[in-house]
C-alpha cells in the first residue's frame, strides 16, 4: 500500500507540486534557518554525506533522521537510494529538501566531498560491550578489532569500513581517545557506520578482559610481535587488538593479550598505516577463522 | 674528515655563531623571498613535509633537495636525522634555516601536518619501465603493483608506503590519471617515495605486456574475480593491477592479466578502501612469493 503510494518522495512531490523536474515542492530557500543552524558540530546531531554514508544511515532503523538535503543533480541519486529502502522505514524518513550547492557546502566542513547529499541525523546509540558478546554469543566464527588510542577519523573509518567487508562483528574503542562518529569518519567508512557497532570503552585492557571471559582469543598486533599473523592460532572467537601509528599497543593491553602477532613486512621499511595494518589483520583472521 | 667537521649542520651553526640553542645563524627573516617564493606548485618543484617524508628525501642521494626549513622546536628532530645521513650525503644538502611555525605554515597547504620540517625539492628523474624490468632481472621474487586511475594522492601515498613495507619494487601508475607525486602523496606515504620507484606509463595495458614480457605473472584485483587470491599462484615475480574503487579494473588492463583474483570480502559489503585492497594484495603476494 505505501509502497505504491510513496515509492519517491522527491519524483512524487515534483511531479504534483512543480510539473518540472528540478524543483520539488520541498525546496528550501537559502535564507532559511533550518539547515543553516545545523551546521557541524550542533550538540546532539551529526552531519552526514557523501553518498555512501547518507545511503546506509537512510535505510538504518537505529539511525533517527532530522533533515534530509541534496542540490538538484543529486536526485536521481536519491531516488535510487530510496527505491531500496523498505517501505516501513522510508516513511519515517524527513521529505527531502533541495538546496544550492553552496549551501549544501556550508553545511559540511572544507574539502568534503558531499556528491550533493547531506544529512543532519541523532547520533547513533552506544552500545555496551557485554550488549555485543551477548549478540555474538552464538557466532562461532565471531571477529571483533579493538583500537587503542587511535585517533585519526580517516583511519578509524577506513577501519570500520574493512570491519564492515570481513564480517566483524563490532569496533571496541577507547572512548577518551577516539575520533567522534560523526561526518568525516562515517565518509571514510563509506557506509560501514552503520553495519559495524562502534563500542566505546573506557579501558581497553578490562575489555580484552571482558572479551577473553566472552570466549575470544585475543590476538594483539605489534611488529615485534612473536608469531607472524598467518602462523597464529585464529580458529574462533577472535579479537584483534592493534595501538596507534607510533607508539603502538600499549603495555596494559598487551599485557591481557592471548598471542602476539605481527605482519611480515620489510625489516628495512616496515611500518604500514593503521588502516592498512587492519586491514591486513582483518583478512588474515577471516581467512583462519573462516565462516562469518 | 668531513665528517668530523660536520656532523650537523644546525647545531654547528648554532654554537659558533650565536651560542643559544634555538637561533642557528642560518635563520632567515620571514620577508625574505626565498621560502615565500617556494609554495607549493612552483613548477620543476616540490614541497615536502613531515618528519619521515623530510627524513627519507633527505637521505635519498636521487633527491635533488633545494632548501630545508624547520621550525626551533625541530631542531632536535633533525639533528636525529641528519645523524643517520651518510657525510658524503649530507654534505650536498642545503644549510637548514629556521623560521617561524606561522611561516612554515604558509609554505604547505592547510591541513598538511609538516611537523616543523619543509623542504623544497626537485621532483624524482622519471623511470621508464625498461629501466625497472632491468633492475629487477635477477630478483626471482620481485613484486610490482600497477595502479589503473587511481587519483586520490593520499591513497596513492597509502599504497607506496604498503608497497615498501612488503617490498615491492616499483609502482606503476598512468601518467594521465595519477596524482603529482608531490607533498600531500608523499606524506601519506611516509617516506616510501623515496625508496619505490614511482612508473608513469601512458598505457597500463601495455605497460602489463612489457610486465609479462619481463617474466611477471599479472594478477589483477577485481571483485568478481576467478581466484580468492590466497589461492592464486603467486611464486616468481608477480605483478599486482588494481583499479580504482568504483570503475574497477577497466577491459584493457584486465584482459591483459593472466589470472583475475578477487579478496574474500562479504558479498554483503564488499568493497574496501584503495589502499587497504592494495595492502592486503601485497601481503598475500608476498607471503605466497615468499623472500624479496
Amino acid at each position: 500500500m505505501r509502497r505504491g503510494r510513496r515509492p519517491h518522495p522527491v519524483e512524487k512531490s515534483r511531479s504534483k507540486d512543480r510539473g518540472r523536474a528540478t524543483a520539488p515542492s520541498t525546496r528550501t530557500e537559502p535564507t532559511e534557518a533550518g539547515p543553516r543552524s545545523h551546521v557541524p558540530g550542533r550538540p546532539g546531531t551529526v552531519t552526514l554525506w557523501g553518498r555512501h554514508p547518507v545511503a546506509a544511515a537512510l535505510a538504518n532503523p537505529r539511525r533517527e533522521i532530522l533533515a534530509l538535503h541534496l542540490s538538484e543533480r543529486a536526485e536521481t541519486a536519491l531516488s535510487e537510494i530510496l527505491a531500496d529502502i523498505p517501505p516501513v522505514r522510508r516513511e519515517k524518513l524527513p521529505m527531502p529538501k533541495v538546496l544550492d550547492g553552496r549551501d549544501l557546502t556550508e553545511m559540511v566542513p572544507p574539502d568534503a566531498v558531499h556528491q550533493g547529499l547531506v544529512i543532519i541525523a541523532r547520533p547513533l546509540a552506544g552500545m555496551a560491550i557485554e550488549s555485543l558478546l551477548e549478540d555474538l554469543h552464538a557466532t562461532p566464527a565471531a571477529l571483533v578489532l579493538v583500537l587503542d588510542q587511535v585517533t585519526d577519523p580517516h583511519n578509524v573509518g577506513a577501519v570500520l569500513r574493512s570491519a564492515a567487508a570481513f564480517g566483524a562483528g563490532g569496533l571496541i574503542v577507547q572512548s577518551r581517545h577516539a575520533p567522534p562518529a560523526d561526518g568525516v569518519l562515517a565518509k571514510a567508512a563509506s557506509g560501514a557506520l552503520e553495519y559495524v557497532p562502534m563500542i566505546e570503552v573506557t579501558n581497553v585492557a578490562r575489555a580484552i578482559d571482558s572479551l577473553k571471559a566472552g570466549g575470544f582469543w585475543c590476538v594483539g598486533l605489534s611488529g615485534d610481535g612473536e608469531t607472524r599473523i598467518d602462523e597464529a592460532r585464529m580458529d574462533g572467537k577472535t579479537a584483534l587488538i592493534l595501538g596507534a601509528e607510533g607508539p603502538g599497543l600499549r603495555r596494559l593491553p598487551r599485557e591481557r593479550c592471548d598471542l602476539i602477532a605481527r605482519l611480515p613486512t620489510d625489516p628495512a621499511f616496515g611500518t604500514l598505516n593503521i588502516s592498512n595494518a587492519a586491514a591486513i589483520a582483518l583478512y588474515e583472521a577471516r581467512r583462519s577463522i573462516g565462516g562469518k
